[in-house]
């Protein structure tokens, strides 16, 4: 792929989540013009983030739902399986873990991984938890190709180190820190803290 | 406060996020040269961003680091407190409503909901569970400022409908929809799927 610009790849999985919408409601085929009212983006916007990827509109018939939704599922990779670990089983560790429909979409969780000793043994959805002292040893036998990182602050950074240090190249980290990481691994961060600032900003400047 | 370009309140978390932890290890002062570094932003774009808001820099002084952290925070509407709700005790919201540092920036958990009924009244965090029934009760004695919306997507938009015809104006959502809701009204959503796919992203074009 060519390099395709950060502000079209982030919108890229909301396409897919309306697409596979109307996917399940049983829509075949939607205009730029109804998909644009539909995701609150403007319709030339569609077409052009489309265009990066070749463009899959005909004229007059708008975009078959479900061949575009397989396309862009394709480009976002999620035709692959992902092993996936989750560093910190408190109770955000264990939504993420507990959620479905991130298997479906290929994510697959081989490992939960926890400080506290009384948790070990424990199955969270079909893994059982190991003690963090295990993750090397883990790490050594079975290709892991993201963990998530739902630990406090204060250990995020230690922790993200040990892993990279294990072939693991890919973070995505929920503690309230930037990650620094080697320039090849990926850190996809979700600050909750951040995006609550940016409601009691909009919240404070609504009330002015 | 004039009108501030989306992507410069997008960063202002982190730059509180970082003076924030700048604060805490004791460091009085930092060139824009030295955060920039700190936060992998150029120092041009931060001196852009502060100059929205009056700019705080003093030539060959660089910033205070407790002042500017203080006025971004005001920025932010971090001085004031908020009253929040939970609507859904899964792990999710439960991860949100353990969340310390949320309760030290403002925002202060009053109430939490959810449709099973055997939770009702287990406490969470000193605030005992209500049932969903009682939501519009609730909503009618109690000012609530932001309902966290930790439901499944099926029941996200109704839900947010009956809070909206109670006053609700804000609403941090992280049900995997967009939700449609009265233009007065604000959505901060948190699509952890949609993070997730731009890892997948990442991931797949680097193994090409």
């Amino acid at each position: 792929m060519e390099n395709i610009p950060n502000a079209v790849v982030k919108r890229l999985p909301m396409y897919y989540r309306h697409l596979g919408e109307l996917k399940e409601s049983g829509v075949e085929r939607i205009s730029s013009g109804e998909l644009s009212e539909r995701m609150n983006v403007t319709a030339s916007q569609i077409r052009q983030d489309l265009n990066h990827f070749g463009g899959f509109g005909q004229q007059g018939y708008g975009y078959n739902v479900e061949s575009l939704h397989t396309i862009i599922g394709n480009i976002l990779g999620l035709n692959k399986k992902y092993h996936v670990i989750i560093v910190g089983a408190g109770n955000l560790g264990r939504a993420l873990a507990n959620y479905t429909n991130f298997e479906k979409s290929g994510f697959v969780i081989t490992g939960i991984f926890d400080i506290n000793p009384d948790l070990k043994g424990e199955i969270i959805r079909n893994v059982s938890v190991s003690h963090i002292d295990e993750l090397e040893t883990f790490l050594k036998r079975n290709k892991v190709d993201i963990a998530a990182l739902t630990v406090p602050k204060a250990v995020a950074a230690g922790l993200a180190d040990r892993m990279v240090k294990f072939g693991v190249n890919a973070f995505w980290n929920f503690a309230h820190v930037d990650l620094k990481v080697p320039e090849h691994v990926i850190v996809e961060s979700v600050h909750l803290s951040d995006s609550l600032m940016r409601l009691s900003y909009s919240l404070s400047n609504l009330e002015k």
